[in-house]
């Protein structure tokens, strides 16, 4: 979490200008997101004051992780939830009407800034909140045109797997290549078909919402969204909100204050409902396959901070387990 | 630069609240400052609405490079230069009136956010904005009770090069070493004494004042600040603006209109402005002392990024060179 890329003051100036959103104020690189470069910025406003989108923006220049050609579903996908009511940040479109710029083969967007808190220890209502959020946007994208693969699928998390290799897995731990082989062949063999599709954000972490008190003021970074099964966007959610940090402990509370927050938008049918354990197992796998590629592939002392796999291995033991069926139910 | 503390939503909140500006609204880790952790926190204000020091902040959280016991100094200075009009963020006390308080051992003290930008490439419109504003705070800091040393002295520069060692500077540049010894000596031998003294802000380098325009903004980053020779502080200033980053390029616009500037609100005596070559010598000495010992004592892929050492022995180089005596005449 840094700024990787310095670009100088009169630059940013520079351009901030081409945006029609007044004068650059300030501006501050921010520890935010893993791999792209951010800043905080305030204009003097649009014409007299304060133009639509306000004075303040993040401007976010994508590094090596976000493909340019992703950009324009991402970014539009913005706009069409914004304009929906969703409390999602709008991307503002510079002079031209482009939704990003590029410096030096570097793609730049500036995006509203919404204020809010990323929590550490949600609380049920929070949860609720988050929930309902998330139904929010996967009604509202109901009529969005564009498309986009998943390119974290079952087929990349067995790449990524086999990437870390027998030795790679047990160096992180002496059962994780066990655990993580069966359970690709259980979700490859279990994963549901014909299940309702949707936009996902698919990366619905406490980091990329913004509360404010209990009411959600913003769902950001929209860099994993892509078109999936819906069911499977709630179980990412709740293996990202609904356990310690650590995974060693499971909220009950959380959990059952998140799905009925989805449901009171967007009720989940019986067929999606019985598939969540094996969404949720996948859902798992997903994050111990690249955080345990990224723990063996990042140097030691990186700017980026690695995240633990194991974290998301006892989540999915939790899922795996039998006796926890109770949880979807 | 990066944030090296982790702090929980919740957490601040609790933090902020004891500082008596209202309930945290959002929180943005900030890649400002070399060695400690910053925050850039909006807060819903004093009482109702937009109370004294308005609803940003900047909550520091000092790492090892800042004593402690320092922080009654430069805090209250900033309070004091404040209140006489300066240029420069307060610092909020919190409810009880503390200047700064705990946490694990670490201190945090909330201070004013002051929009502006840092420019690269300063104008001399800028460079004699900047030159008045240090000017300023020399007069405005003459009733300033408290004194601290600088730990910054020819001394410390002397530390730092012998803890280099001949063969760690020869390592960053055959001709390293040479420069430096002899230009201990020199400065050693020739630093002016009975010259009025002042507390000094030591480091005004660009990246610590934040411009609106061509006018002056905010100096920030008192951390370096100090009682010791006013002039010593013009040198300084002198050398963090007015030449290229590397050190190749003198900018003698900038140098006039910073010298021009400052002597708009203080006219430098004339034991003053003859001492200038000399402590700009001393100037350059001490960047180089800081920047060489850091370079080598910096692990490779370290969250700071080190600065060039021979920035400052080019400027050293300039300033010691008789051809270049006009520019202080």
């Amino acid at each position: 979490m840094a700024v990787y890329t310095h670009i100088g003051a009169e630059e940013l100036a520079a351009l901030i200008a081409e945006f029609d959103v007044g004068a650059l104020i300030s501006a501050k690189g921010i520890a935010e997101g893993v791999s792209n470069s951010n800043w905080l910025v305030e204009t003097s406003g649009r014409d007299e004051g304060h133009g639509p989108g306000g004075t303040r923006f993040i401007l976010t220049m994508y590094e090596q992780r976000t493909a340019i050609e992703d950009l324009p579903y991402f970014l539009s996908l913005l706009d069409h939830l914004a304009a929906r009511g969703c409390p999602v940040p709008r991307t503002i479109h510079d002079s031209a009407g482009r939704l990003y710029r590029l410096r030096e083969g570097k793609a730049l967007a500036l995006i509203e800034f919404l204020p809010g808190l990323s929590v550490s220890e949600p609380t049920p209502a929070q949860a609720r909140a988050v929930g309902a959020a998330l139904a929010q946007i996967h009604a509202a994208a109901a009529d969005f045109p564009a498309t986009r693969a998943n390119s974290m699928d079952l087929a990349e998390w067995r790449r990524l797997l086999d990437a870390c290799g027998q030795d790679g897995l047990s160096r992180i731990d002496p059962d994780l290549a066990g655990l993580v082989w069966r359970e690709l062949d259980y979700v490859g063999i279990n994963w549901p078909r014909d299940l309702p599709r949707s936009v996902v954000h698919a990366d619905l972490f406490p980091d990329n919402v913004l509360l404010r008190g209990d009411a959600v003021g913003g769902l950001i970074d929209f860099y994993f969204a892509c078109n999936d099964v819906a069911a499977y966007d709630v179980a990412v959610t709740h293996a990202a909100w609904c356990f310690d940090d650590a995974g060693n402990v499971f909220r009950p509370k959380l959990s059952a204050a998140l799905l009925a927050g989805y449901e009171s938008v967007r009720p989940l049918l019986v067929d999606e409902r019985a598939a969540l354990p094996v969404l949720a197992r996948g859902a798992a796998l997903r994050f111990v396959a690249s955080r345990a590629y990224d723990w063996l592939h990042t140097p030691e002392g990186a700017l980026v901070t690695r995240k633990d796999p194991l974290a998301f291995a006892r989540r999915l033991e939790f899922y795996a387990d039998p006796a926890n069926a109770a949880v979807f139910a």
